[in-house]
């Protein structure tokens, strides 16, 4: 008996929702996207107005366009190196065109709640009010839109925001003259610490951070410095970042060589924090570097080095929390950024469920998602059965000792994926085993 | 017979003069320094009331700070790696103040003109119109406040203004939302394309040079890339430049990586331009290389590749002109920077005469006035005397080929030097070899 195509729902529009579409159209699954905007690119739509782009004006990409290219549709040559978000949102634009993506996207329409049905389905509420129903529910919400903050003793009298609104030194504030405390070291706050220490701006600007990170610059030898590093799946990945974490130190990626907190984890074990202006400015004396805030008391911040600075601001660019809200918390929900997923795609137990770009990928994330969007087709098309739900738990475990090494306990660091490793994984390990599997089960059913 | 010291005359403030003074203090000679301006620092004096100073609001120092000290008055310890023009300042006002310098300096009191009188010194009129007799006159005008302007076919309908008018983004051209053109691939050139290239401003910016240079970070392994490097006099300066030429590449040098035409000179054979920004607003797009300038036509510029674009602004970063208002040009000019100095401090046939600072000296330039100033003292006293012109002229000749290699033919070329070999050269050999020869001449005398 020839099993019928599920009716599938991708929830997003951003790159995870969009590659998955594209699969899903190429192994011919009819699927329906609900998008609460009214463009596609999700974070990558500068000035998204479903408030879900963390992008500001100056963004671009830390990842070289070769590496960033959807394997099915290469970045224009004519591209810079690091291209610009908006060119990034104008190659998706492509993507989606080129494909026949657009059609099947409901924008403005997002999904409300999301639950199991009684017979196996999804019952979905839609912000339309209406009640639909699917066989196949993919989670493509991304997980750069809902700004996690940090709780620090005592209260700040000055104007804070976190790095989620800031769009440019005089938006959504006037960030000239002023004194501004930067919390955080991932690549928006060294972009956003950059920017407001230009000497046009008259800012003192100070960059705080508890756990640090290594600091890897976007060229090396004049050469975008991704490409010089491609993991082998064939050697222990342990091994591979103890030869880069040798080579390091020629390239200045310690946080302490600027004055700042040694980093709390190896190098890429993390996702490293990739500028060669942030260590310029620190060693100009632009930016002065603290470790943690120990406490707030009006306008004075204390650190917890027990020096203390007045500020007139804080900007906090501190991350984003994974967030599924339309799903009842106590069914799935992701606290201090942590949920159990087998490949980062399946839930243990929860059927007709397909997670979909919820990763740290180093040192790339599209063609990661689109290796997951893949696997997600071959599901959808019954050629990919999982495995039983023991073994799921038992590999999420391994994978995770692999990827993160010891870092665990940082809702940055439970994300991490290295992409290289984790796509030969999927493609040419996963991929055919879960075949197998699904040739077996249609074997015993027949 | 004991000698009594010379009667000396110092042209300008700023750091050459303020070294010179304080060589000359140390060796009991009393002089004059004439100074233009209410201030000491010259170029170093942001915003400068006599128009001297090149500074822009984000400049910091090329040259880190333990590079930069002057051998008698090191730089504060709570300085950063590279000290911005601020502290630079600061830095003097200390040098000056701890050494006494300020009460020789009449400030507001220039040189309007200088000449030989016929007994041998020097017959000078200063700005308050007075007639002023000096035994000795040190000119330590500086050369980098006369700006120089490439002659392209043409005119240009939009705004046009030199670097050392640039302030900032806003001072004195409203620079947001412009279409920019950059001529130039000095520091300045670079430093005002990062900042114009920002995002925040909105700006089209493009760089346009001829002759190229190679591109050093001021960083490699997360140390002032200027400590790495220390030139020895005792093994050819040419082999060693082809070490440094050797492992360029990994130091991602060569402007051609970032799309900008290729330099016409060998690394270090000519000034690099410090820069960690560039490569990457290049590569990032943000940025867009062009060959030279081959003609303006309205607001139109035409490349000498064939291309052209529309500009609202051009900023000619394109360096400055030796020049010597006191002097009358026919007795002493430095037409296309050209002027031939014994030491880089002697006209061969004029006698009294000393040059300060008229060099670029690399990598720093505090302790190479400095170490000028040394020999200038010991003339002033007679502990040092010049050989004859004809070896003079001969000297000159060697000495260029060492220092700029086969680089003879442009302004910004002409005064390469190497730091480390010209020091060498002036404490272990030059000085020594002019006091025997001050000796011989007190000898003959008797």
């Amino acid at each position: 008996m020839e099993q019928a195509h599920p009716r599938v729902a991708v929830i997003g529009a951003g790159i995870s929702g969009l590659t998955a579409g594209k699969m899903l159209k190429d192994y011919g699954v009819s699927y329906t996207t609900f998008e609460t905007s009214d463009r596609i690119g999700g974070n990558w739509a500068f000035g998204n107005p479903n408030g879900h782009s963390s992008a500001y004006r100056s963004l671009h990409i830390d990842t070289s366009k070769d590496r960033l290219s959807f394997k099915d549709f290469p970045m224009p040559e004519h591209y810079p190196s690091f291209p610009h978000h908006l060119q990034v949102k104008a190659y998706l634009d492509e993507y989606a065109e080129m494909f026949g993506l657009l059609e099947h996207i409901e924008f403005g329409n997002g999904v409300v709640h999301a639950a199991k049905d009684g017979s196996g389905g999804w019952r979905i509420l839609d912000q339309a009010g209406a009640q639909r129903h699917f066989d196949l529910l993919v989670v493509a919400n991304g997980h750069h839109w809902d700004p996690r903050l940090p709780q620090f003793p005592g209260s700040f009298a000055g104007e804070s925001i976190h790095s989620h609104s800031y769009i440019d030194p005089s938006t959504p504030l006037d960030l000239s003259g002023k004194r501004i405390l930067v919390v955080g070291i991932g690549n928006s706050a060294a972009d956003i610490t950059v920017e407001l220490s230009s000497k046009a701006l008259r800012n003192d600007v100070t960059l705080s951070t508890r756990s640090s990170a290594w600091i890897v610059p976007k060229y090396i030898a004049g050469r975008p410095g991704d490409t010089f590093w491609r993991t082998s799946p064939y050697l222990p990945l342990s091994w591979q970042r103890k030869a880069v974490q040798l080579v390091a130190p020629m390239l200045g990626t310690d946080p302490t060589m600027y004055g700042l907190p040694p980093a709390d984890h190896k190098l890429f074990e993390a996702h490293p924090t990739q500028s060669v202006e942030l260590p310029l400015r620190l060693g100009s004396g632009d930016v002065t570097p603290k470790p943690n805030v120990a406490r707030l008391d009006g306008h004075t911040v204390h650190f917890v080095d027990g020096t203390s600075a007045d500020f007139d601001v804080i900007i906090y660019a501190t991350g984003y929390n994974i967030t599924f809200p339309f799903f009842d918390p106590e069914f799935i929900s992701a606290p201090d950024n942590s949920i159990r997923l087998y490949k980062r795609m399946f839930k243990p137990g929860v059927d007709g469920l397909v997670f979909i770009g919820f990763a740290q990928s180093v040192p790339t994330l599209f063609p990661f998602v689109e290796c997951q969007s893949r696997l997600l087709a071959a599901y959808a098309v019954g050629r990919y059965a999982l495995p039983s739900a023991d073994e799921m738990e038992r590999t999420i475990d391994a994978d995770q000792q692999l990827h993160a090494g010891h870092c665990t306990d940082r809702p940055r660091h439970t994300q991490q994926v290295d992409y290289f490793v984790y796509e030969h994984d999927l493609l040419k390990r996963e991929i055919p085993a879960g075949r197998k599997r699904a040739e077996r089960v249609a074997a015993v059913a027949r």
